[in-house]
């Protein structure tokens, strides 16, 4: 089966390039990729074919002396209905096959160029967190705190973009949530919500002032080479109840044993149930992952995309394999501490991104993992 | 023919809202949607139908004493094929029309509403614009620039998310191009690319030192509401050659010619075609919407996407509206200046956001339009 790859991360994963057009793959997804671009109209690639329209694809092939696909495998879960009717025509003798999900499980495991960048990626992400604490003024809405850690991202390096899969899972470079604002449901997967600044862009910050008592949960991006990392800390301002850093050692403590379990071979639903049942077993099932909204998954896998498979879910039915990376995210979402106070608190927990090694998972993301205290 | 909305964008229009689900219009685009709502789990706006998945839909709507339609409009340029097919058995009576042209022929006329979001936006991106000068140090590369651009936009609370058609066009906060970067083709439909500061985003600035003799073009988010502004300037780094000032100069003549001929019903590919020819005129045409590579475009519609309808190109077949709103971008791309030196100089231009009204083009971005000099 010759497979046609027209997504951009998907032709990033296979090329290291983005470009608009396709990568051709003759007979497998292991193959040396045919790229067919259309824009830019020069590329310092060796061998690539420039189009103007998908159509002049098979006399392009026939010119470099390969034969048309019996089966063409298209992305059907990603590509627009009618852009998937168009290479569809492109090809009529071909029989259309979706490889979605093989390239989506292909792209799980990573190559040993993908774990380097990504391990760059945690190194500097991390490096730029250690900055996080200093950039706090008493009195700073959430946003303000947050465009600051931008800058300081970007100084670091980050690109400033988060690629995410589907579509739909608009943001700006990250989510910074404080308060009863973390409780806030939001349209998108992410594991917390909050309500955004704007009804145009439902999640994250919303500009209320971070008071005593309260939570900042950063969990900002981590895209400093196409590669993502996952990356979240918990800070207060002034003291917390102590509920609060207790649900936080909880958190630590999930993640720990998960660093545990997870070996190669490990179902990825059982250590989902695992860290669920950690959080019963304190009593904080109510809070675990959201409170109003709960997220249904405690990780993900990362990559060129930041939610990638496989999904740490109960009903996903893969296994850790090595080369796998994955970001696991047990998090408490406080609305009041229970038969003490009303004010709600905010979110605890943390985020590392991990390598499934063969011995077990590796943190990349190794920076403290207390709550810190905000102070001028 | 009933219409069942899934674009983000499209239903953030219908509905001014942004949810995980479908807004399902009985009989045009012109009906109030019944909102069918996958997530956030709690959304305040009354009558809304909270669903697991589209296949509840058929029965919801019996229950609302609504008819399964005959013919069911989808949005198949935008939709992916998988989720189209699975929206298609969902109605297995109906059939089904591919009515993503005429959603985006209509988005090209604002209501009132919209209009007011996006002068709202014009104002802040304007104001925003006039800090960029005081940001300027000598030294700086222009990644540094954009960074301390990006955070005074983020300050006058441009939400820092840039919203796109088609899920190509992948940036981060926006554009600044300094010198020979400007040059450099990108894969996107920018008017003007860069090499960007890695190969998984190749576009916009690269990290080079910005240095005498070179100018700086701005072109950065306007997002302030779930509404797009488009706005350009350009900045000089020390002294420019003298066919530089010339050549801004004459894309401000341009933006002159298009302001007197835009009235509603002058068609936009004669805009293109007036731009094009004075560029000609005056010797420019090698450089005007780049150089190594050029864009087809002088202009494009803005709203909650940045490149919406009418494109300002020569086979649009749109004619100005009243109600339109559409960001004009005439260009340079100044590789060397012919004959006196081989050193680049960058890009010169601008662009604007105009509303089309009865009586003509309303600029929208009102600030000072001048190549401007950054000094410490």
């Amino acid at each position: 089966m010759a497979i046609l790859l027209a997504d951009t991360a998907n032709i990033f994963w296979k090329t290291h390039r983005v470009f608009r057009g396709y990568a051709y793959l003759p007979h497998s997804l292991a193959d040396e990729p045919v790229l067919f671009v259309i824009r830019p109209n020069e590329l310092d690639i060796p061998g690539v074919q420039y189009i103007r329209k998908p159509e002049q694809i098979p006399a392009k092939l026939e010119e470099l002396g390969m034969e048309l696909p019996a089966t063409l495998g298209l992305e059907l879960d990603e590509l627009p209905y009618s852009q998937a009717i168009r290479l569809q025509k492109v090809f009529p003798g071909a029989k259309v096959e979706n490889v979605s999900v093989r390239i989506r499980e292909a792209r799980m495991i990573k190559t040993p160029r993908e774990i380097k960048l990504i391990r760059e990626d945690c190194r500097k992400h991390a490096m730029a967190y250690e900055r996080i604490p200093k950039l706090y003024r008493t009195g700073m809405s959430d946003i303000e705190f947050q465009i600051e850690i931008e800058r300081v991202l970007r100084q670091e390096g980050c690109l400033g973009y988060l690629r995410t899969y589907g579509g739909m899972m608009e943001i700006n470079m990250g989510s910074v949530l404080n308060g009863a604002n973390a409780d806030v449901p939001s349209p998108y997967d992410f594991a917390v919500g909050g309500g955004g600044a704007d009804l145009s862009l439902p999640v994250g910050a919303d500009g209320e002032i971070m008071n005593p008592g309260t939570t900042v949960m950063v969990d900002m991006n981590g895209n400093f080479n196409g590669y993502q990392s996952d990356l979240t800390r918990t800070y207060a301002i002034g003291d917390l109840p102590q509920f609060a850093y207790h649900a936080h050692e909880v958190a630590r403590h999930i993640l720990r044993e998960l660093e545990h379990i997870g070996v190669p071979g490990y179902p990825v639903a059982e250590m989902y149930q695992k860290a669920v049942s950690i959080a019963r077993d304190h009593g904080l099932a109510e809070y675990f992952m959201g409170h109003r909204q709960q997220a249904g998954f405690i990780g993900h896998g990362v990559g060129i995309q930041l939610n990638e498979w496989p999904v740490i879910a109960p009903k996903s039915r893969h296994r850790l394999e090595e080369g796998m990376v994955i970001a696991l995210e047990p998090k408490f979402v406080i609305p009041a501490v229970p038969s003490k106070t009303h004010k709600p608190v905010g979110a605890v927990g943390l985020e590392n991104t991990y390598l499934v090694t063969a011995d077990g998972l590796e943190n990349l993301t190794t920076t403290p993992e207390e709550i810190v205290t905000l102070i001028d």
